[in-house]
């Protein structure tokens, strides 16, 4: 354990990062810098500077990053169509690149030799936060506290808040029985009943959607503005992207949408069950590859598509400040030059459909090839026997050759 | 046009086949053989038998496939969770292969050279049956009218059958403004207004799910058992695969689950406008990922995901009988061994949710490593930490090379 | 056959594309415009002017494209690593987009309405042709002569050359019994005792190369210079792309360098078999893997290699002026920030050995941590075993289930 | 550091084990079982029985697996035309699985609770030994010495072997200034100079292989005849899988086949140069390509390609074992059925050139319709045209839509 002076600390205000605050002055002897941001999660970031100052820190960063959040993270992963596992939006994996390029940034305005998080040694964030520290430093320490201590049960962090004289409010931690985290993105639920994969949550665990059930017994009706596969106005109204977001998760989880609960497998190894609520993101990715579906040609909406999973497991794992995300990342917003028109969706009851989609500037939709009706030789049928019959060439030469498939 | 004697047409027993029928006669002097298959289309097919001995048709082949499609087509493409364009499920698609499979085999018993069909030249699914005519047999040949002949308007066929004596009662056609195909798995609508995407279709159109708004106020709950990746019972109940279909539409449609609007990009190179009822199929998608999520390997499951958007496209473009289908098939089939147990399932207005998922003999989700409690060292949290710094090594060293990603 | 007036012929002087200006000029009635282009297939293209005016031709373009072919296609395609089906380099495929976009240009410069070319309608040249034409004008209009016409034999082309007054040198016609094709990258051999694919090429056949039996008995080494993936500089001095190619050609050809007999898998659905001597292509593929191996990330790499075989087969089927190319492209060359260097190389009696590689600004070979030798702390081989453990849960997790592999 | 009782080591016999069984004899008071295999490794295994007596160990495992090594391993990788990062035959990877497989097993049989082995805590071969054994007994124990002692330099380990009787002769070490590592498929040779990515290594550390330079001024011709993908002839004799490879490595070492040069990414995150001598692989991958570019399926073929870096990179990462390459295996091993017939080859001076291929049973190639010369019908060059249009299509629209690429 080499000397470490000062470290900077992604410090929530809660008892688990209280706990760890004070942990670190005790272990390392070293100043600790907090770093708390307000990446949407809905609660006030501001009481953190009061906790902070009463546990002696000095240095105490408390920062609005939503919109950074929504604008360069949320929104260029929108536009691959991001999805982990066929289910999962990447709520949670998506905040951790922002939250450890502050860390190291903050570390570096400060001169400290490392950061520190209150990420367990079991999950997906440690691995997030740690290789975006050491992509951006590679020279930065990091310490991780749930892999060092030995406080592993609840109690023994009371009991070390007890004797620390870690202010009471703080030791009450959260009401829930589950795991959370927060931000713009989504809301996440983990541990206490859901580690059974069979039991049902109680609908009274979610917290940003109302139950289908609940819902209005009206449809909401939006329209969604995009340039270059961003969404820029709702209903004809110029929006910032955490405005965007915002109003989506309002409005949609009003109309019982983004809830999801399944069994993913974690980067280290394990699978486990998590529930998340998503209301604008599941708005997002639908509305999305409706315009997607009117202005991308065929083999690059495809390519996307085959490339997306990987894209996707990238984030998941934590490699979003690596050369191979950043390299995917060029790729598809060069793809989205063209994802430029509206999209007409309609929210009723946990459902989001798409009702219309329209480009001016870029519908590569040619109604007067693909109707039904006379096309004015737009098309020759004519064509299609040539297409088929090259197309089966190989297949007639292998069957000849008596091949069975 | 070389000579031809015998052709067997995939014969609906509509307006446009039997004028067809009628044409191939009149046109290349042959004799028909009509082939008209219950594939779940949820119309008699047994009526089409009278029509073609009314056009003079001796051999006749009426066949109830259901379980056929069900079990080898259908299951097997729903092993590999395919979906095309991140929406489609390729109810359309799906059939053909099996027609094309009974057409070439009818022509080889009938001693016929030739087959035809009533696709037409701007669609995909003259692309399906005929590359799978010309895979499973190189010297057949295929008669597509709609390529060929000049009675390209409506109004055309209408007069063509007048002039030939075809029954009256065939000539309304369909009062749908929509062109329509229908199946176990689907029911699709194209053309009409749908020529306009922006356009919402009228709830009028959809045939086989009630509208979310209409669907019954209490949710419907259901288990499924999973055999290699196939259900085999619902609530406890063994059922054949056409069985489990027709049980999951029933349900699932009135409960308003299976609707889908979307502009897809066809084989021939359009965009085209659909709609689509898939409730029974929109079930099975998501309950098969859920038996996936507990049972399959994390990098076999990712391996799957990668490779499905290929997958969907083979079946989407035709290439159900090409030997990388088959190819890619044993693959996802031998993934599957371990695909057993149950999904518990509610239904309520549109949503399809997953609220358990269970294994007694292949579950991989371990509580005694996931829990967030003490777990008794099943998982040691320090190994993470060499995890984290070999994965970060990389990126450390390129870091020192003052790299910038 | 709409009217046609004016027509831009790629026109290389010899018999073949004398009898298409004549046969265009009569059977459309169309004025010809012709494009002789040298793209260093090592032909005069002066005399082209001469034949082409005696033909009647006013508007005659004679351009040298080396640079232009060797910068903006060739160097492009060697940044991908680009091989197809494992072994062709795709030297007539890359020069094809390039016919293709000035073609078209000199259309839209004279106002012609159609652009025609010399390629037979088995083969993939027609398809990079036209694909690439229909790309860049979608309202340019193909004449595709050998799809045309019936002079489908060699006695035929000469009868019609002869009744045609076409002059006699051309009717030669090439002495060698192949088809051949030649540019910067390569020179190919089609046809003659080659299609049998047991047959072995007499070794007069190959032009550019001295068999390694002749090659000199002592080794050539070189030093080759790269900067963002390309080739500036050989042994030291700067060099142009296409004076790169051409010293390469001559170098690695003189060495017995770059022969290679193949079955290839055609576009159109055949097998073919082809002979292809690529000297400069051999050594930039070999040594810009080597400089790739010094200063790519790992994961880039990986990820180049797994897209490569779809890159290559785009060029190959005559996609390059499609979007996905493109963004495939953007791609490939934002890796390619980092490949600054140098190669030394071995060449020997056919042999292309690298013996060194180095980079003063991009290297991430770390010998500090490589070293067998001690390593002073720069890697903890402790942490191994956690990467280890924690990569192996799920294998444990699976095996504890009772899993057979 | 829980109780061993007994352990299973990797012996070779040499000086680096040797120290490694004596230490693992005093460190854990365990009985050692020594295992001993002869993979082709071109040393006498038998002298490892004596040494090991000499230690004082009971149960001693000596063991020829030539046959299953060539058999099971080699060459079901090479069906998959198995290259890492380009250039690497995977001769060192490829052993790992079969030794951690009976290192398991003889745990099995001689109630062993662990394995150990002598890899360093830098290099892959540590994650291929512990991945598959943990893969094959999720619950068996690994004891890597080089990551626990504080032997990490030559002399501390000397003046071990010197203090603990470790007989003389063991002492010696290698001569060669090389890390290497030996099989049937190669000879590997690290370290020393190598770790200069600039340096040549000179002539002599080559060892199975004469240079091109000395190779016979006669060129040598192989016929080998191929059953589902594997070599089961060579010149019509038929040969064993080990007697295959033993025979290649002689005739294509003494033509100076096989040398390779490279700088490679290892799974654990550095950078390292290797040399690698592979007689046999390079001649069996470059034949094996031959005798697929006929027999295979276009589509097919290409599947395969795209897969098979990820394929190689599984086998270079140590996840042999694992279900993912177990599922890839199927799809490639299915893909062999029609891999039947006879390629020639010529070898000459490091060159390996195939030089004719033929199959009786399964070729794909159709002369008739690939021929320049009159194909009496095969095939419909006016197909072409249909072909080319509606692959355009989307490429015209896009056109028409003002899209520039």
């Amino acid at each position: 354990m080499s000397k470490i002076n000062k470290v900077v600390l992604a410090y929530s205000g809660g008892l688990d990062t209280s706990v760890i605050l004070k942990w670190l002055q005790d272990k390392y002897e070293c100043e600790v810098v907090t770093f708390t941001a307000d990446l949407g999660q809905g609660e006030e970031v501001e009481p953190a500077r009061a906790k902070a100052k009463s546990l002696g820190i000095k240095e105490i960063y408390i920062e609005d990053l939503r919109e950074e959040f929504a604008r360069d993270y949320v929104f260029p992963m929108f536009r691959a169509n991001a999805i982990y596992e066929g289910e999962y939006l990447l709520g949670t994996s998506i905040a951790r690149p922002l939250i450890a390029k502050r860390l190291v940034e903050i570390a570096n305005e400060t001169g400290a030799e490392a950061v520190s998080h209150g990420a367990t040694g079991k999950g997906n964030d440690q691995v997030r936060f740690e290789l975006g520290a050491y992509a951006l430093n590679p020279n930065i320490k990091v310490i991780a506290p749930w892999r060092e201590w030995d406080l592993l049960s609840r109690q023994k962090l009371l009991d070390y808040a007890e004797q620390h004289g870690i202010p009471v409010e703080m030791k009450q931690g959260k009401k829930s029985p589950y795991s959370m985290d927060a931000n713009l993105l989504h809301i996440s639920y983990e541990g206490g009943i859901l580690e059974d994969p069979w039991a049902e949550p109680e609908d009274s665990m979610w917290r940003w959607s109302v139950s289908p059930e609940n819902a209005p017994d009206k449809p909401t009706y939006l329209e969604l503005s995009y340039e270059k596969g961003d969404i820029t106005a709702i209903n004809g109204e110029a929006m910032s992207p955490a405005t965007v977001m915002t109003y989506l998760n309002k409005v949609a989880g009003e109309n019982g949408i983004g809830r999801l609960d399944i069994v993913e497998n974690r980067y280290v190894g394990m699978k486990s069950r998590g529930c998340y609520e998503t209301p604008a993101g599941t708005v997002m990715l639908k509305a999305h590859r409706a315009i997607e579906s009117l202005t991308l040609d065929r083999e690059v909406a495809h390519l996307k598509d085959e490339l997306m999973p990987r894209y996707a497991k990238m984030i998941y794992n934590g490699y979003w400040w690596a050369p191979e995300r950043v390299m995917l990342q060029k790729m598809i917003d060069e793809s989205q030059q063209t994802v430029n028109g509206k999209v007409r969706i309609k929210l009723y009851k946990g459902n989001v459909s798409v009702v219309g989609r329209a480009s001016e500037t870029d519908s590569l939709f040619d109604e007067s090839i693909a109707t039904f009706e006379d096309d004015a030789g737009a098309y020759n049928q004519k064509d299609a026997e040539g297409f088929i019959k090259l197309n089966a060439l190989r297949l007639k030469i292998a069957g000849k050759a008596k091949r069975k498939v």
